[in-house]
């Protein structure tokens, strides 16, 4: 069967449903360039305003897929559990749990990406260990998961053709907050790059993608569907990121923050966040482990015993992952009233961070893998006049009135705000 | 001032509304080729959901006048009135019109469109007489309404080149039906070919661009408001095109009609209609008259004097305008039962028409000037079974079951329906 495509724009402006072999011709046409760019956005906006069902949501997801490659992973025994972040700050989770569900003998095949604008990129913290090369062949990925249960690489560029394009295409036509195609994106490249199950970390707030509750949970309704609809176990969970996660922010920063989780030495917040996403990651491995037996795992030295393989595997500097070249400046920003700390936003931290050379505003730009925060407080805790919130490391020439400006943003008042890292958990 | 697109394109995707400066700078943009077409269609898209205010599409519309030439009509004394249809099927309008305003004086100086799909377009028609030439110089066009008081040619290249380009995009992104883009595309030609009032004739119905008369009110008001915003008097009728006007359909056809209604001898239905626009379009132009001295010019000969003068002008063969080439085949449709003719759809006549060879599927096609329908009966009209409803006049291997398809839109009933032709005047 054959369409025009403006009939296909027109039937979802109109609202009404597409059926799996229109949303085929469409993504493979866009693919393979038949379909324009100025017909794919327009039909985008209307997308924007129309919406999809789940089954639309389903077929573009399998038709995306099928524009790529997909990685077969059905030589490695298990089921193979893939776990996605919609994006945070100061966000080291991948590096903890990874290691310590490979450390139940569950095989951890990951792919990860690379931090823009405020937020980290999995890839970028690793590269931050000399040597540490995050681009492996397809086999010898396979044989370092059956040889060590795990490999971290970052997303090969053959995965999912159409949504690379698609991806560029809504950066510049306002029709990146789309939850069908948010879900699209991020489901169509966990089932290309052959998981079996999938944990879904959906972060809400101001420094994350998802602004509030209420979308945050339609979009991992609709992603937990998905997965479901094509045989994908998936389990969503709804974190909190009005602040960064943990005490870094940073690509060095982070992986010593990482170790030090791993050594039984890192902040109490931190760890049993990790412990409740291995629990989840664990039991959709098929692997029912108490929260004592997963703590014991993690704070023993067993997922640090993982981790220092997966680096020498993956051809880092083991002793590297200890060690952070000291900055040319630091800063220590000081608390100018006495109180409780009530906000430290995730995003402005982010992008202070990235401006101290921690990120990129643009995808071309170059990392400093030192630079990067160390925070004191979080919110909820108790601060003096003169104590300080946060130290910045940085080598470049950022300028202190640019810290200072966090004034504005981090508040310090009366109220004793408590946070809860797992604001709900969508299976 | 300098943006960047996709702020412009979130702007109205989130329903706020954009300044003029904004408009210029996406205008322009366009028109120069900094913005692509991939941003401007999900801007349409998203205009189709938000709309414009009168303020908006003001700013467009005289936006869109600058990026193209602008005729000068200055040199051509007295108010200088255009006139516009939103396209019908069998409308003869401008023909009759055109020549009976400038018998009274009036300079009439006109830029007219080809035919596409089932509506006609009034160049077409006047290319039916040997040799007459719808091309002049500005100049020479100038110079004719100095000496005649009226030209009429085809709409040049060169005016509103963001329209032209806007047009194509929207043709094709499901974009076209969206009240101030189809406002500022009218209304942006007749503001550039230097008109300084301007009546709209806004077809209404199955056979028109506006299916309901809802629909054709919100376009004539913003039309008319646009109009009189820019400094251009304007005003807009409501026309009923459920039927084609007139008796015929199909250029030389309705040459051949107009001529009879300059003779007196045309329908009454037609020569009242023209007759109503003409006292419009005088009264635009500051000249009030009498319903009878406007007919006493239409019938008189005033107007086909007029008329003739107009075809020699522009190197026509004047006798030619009384003939009409024999076509090798006609067909003649009958009623099947007896009662009066309830529905006669102009859109379904007009595409049998265009089958016949009178019109153009594609921009590209050739046209029959001889081909085309002669309607005996109208919708009202009684009819005896095996009577004539229209005869068919071809050329080319049109198949008789595609004439007497036509059955299932032509219903005869026991309902004597009126059709007031003028259902409103909006100004």
């Amino acid at each position: 069967m054959t369409y025009r495509m403006v009939d296909l724009i027109q039937k979802k402006r109109d609202g009404l449903e597409l059926d799996k072999e229109e949303i085929y011709w469409i993504v493979n046409g866009y693919a393979a360039g038949t379909v324009p760019d100025y017909q794919m956005s327009a039909f985008a906006m209307a997308l924007y305003f129309q919406g999809m069902t789940t089954e639309e949501t389903t077929n573009l997801t399998m038709a995306m897929v099928g524009t790529g490659k997909q990685v077969d992973l059905s030589s490695i025994k298990g089921i193979k559990v893939d776990k996605h972040s919609t994006g945070g700050v100061g966000d080291k989770v991948s590096i903890i749990l990874a290691p310590l569900v490979a450390s139940f003998d569950v095989p951890v095949a990951k792919m990860s990406g690379r931090g823009l604008g405020h937020t980290g990129g999995t890839i970028d913290k690793l590269e931050s260990i000399t040597n540490f090369k995050t681009e492996l062949t397809e086999e010898k990925f396979i044989q370092q998961v059956q040889d060590l249960d795990l490999a971290i690489i970052s997303q090969t560029d053959d995965l999912v053709k159409a949504d690379k394009l698609l991806y560029a295409l809504r950066d510049v036509t306002a029709t990146v907050d789309i939850i069908p195609l948010i879900a699209s994106s991020i489901m169509s490249k966990k089932i290309a790059a052959g998981a079996d199950a999938i944990l879904l970390d959906v972060t809400v707030g101001e420094g994350a993608f998802m602004k509030t509750i209420e979308d945050a949970r339609v979009l991992a309704s609709t992603m937990v569907e998905l997965g479901k609809a094509v045989g994908r176990d998936t389990i969503a969970v709804l974190t909190d990121m009005q602040q960064p996660l943990g005490m870094t922010i940073g690509n060095k920063l982070e992986i010593i923050e990482s170790i030090e989780v791993m050594q039984g030495k890192g902040s109490e917040e931190l760890t049993e966040f990790i412990c409740h996403l291995a629990k989840i990651m664990l039991s959709l491995a098929g692997l029912e482990k108490t929260g004592a037996e997963i703590r014991e795992n993690l704070v023993s030295g067993a997922a640090l015993k993982k981790f220092e393989e997966l680096v020498a595997a993956q051809g880092g500097v083991v002793e590297n992952i200890y060690e952070i070249n000291p900055t040319k400046h630091s800063y220590e920003f000081k608390a100018d009233l006495s109180g409780y700390i009530e906000t430290l936003p995730a995003d402005k931290l982010g992008i202070l961070a990235m401006k101290a050379g921690a990120g990129r505003a643009t995808k071309s730009d170059k990392i400093d893998f030192d630079a990067g925060i160390v925070l004191n407080k979080k919110i909820g805790d108790q601060v003096e006049e003169g104590e300080t919130i946060f130290t910045i490391y940085y080598n470049n020439d950022l300028a202190t009135s640019e810290i200072e400006e966090l004034k504005n943003h981090i508040n310090i008042g009366n109220q004793k705000k408590e946070i809860k890292e797992i604001l709900e958990i969508i299976k």
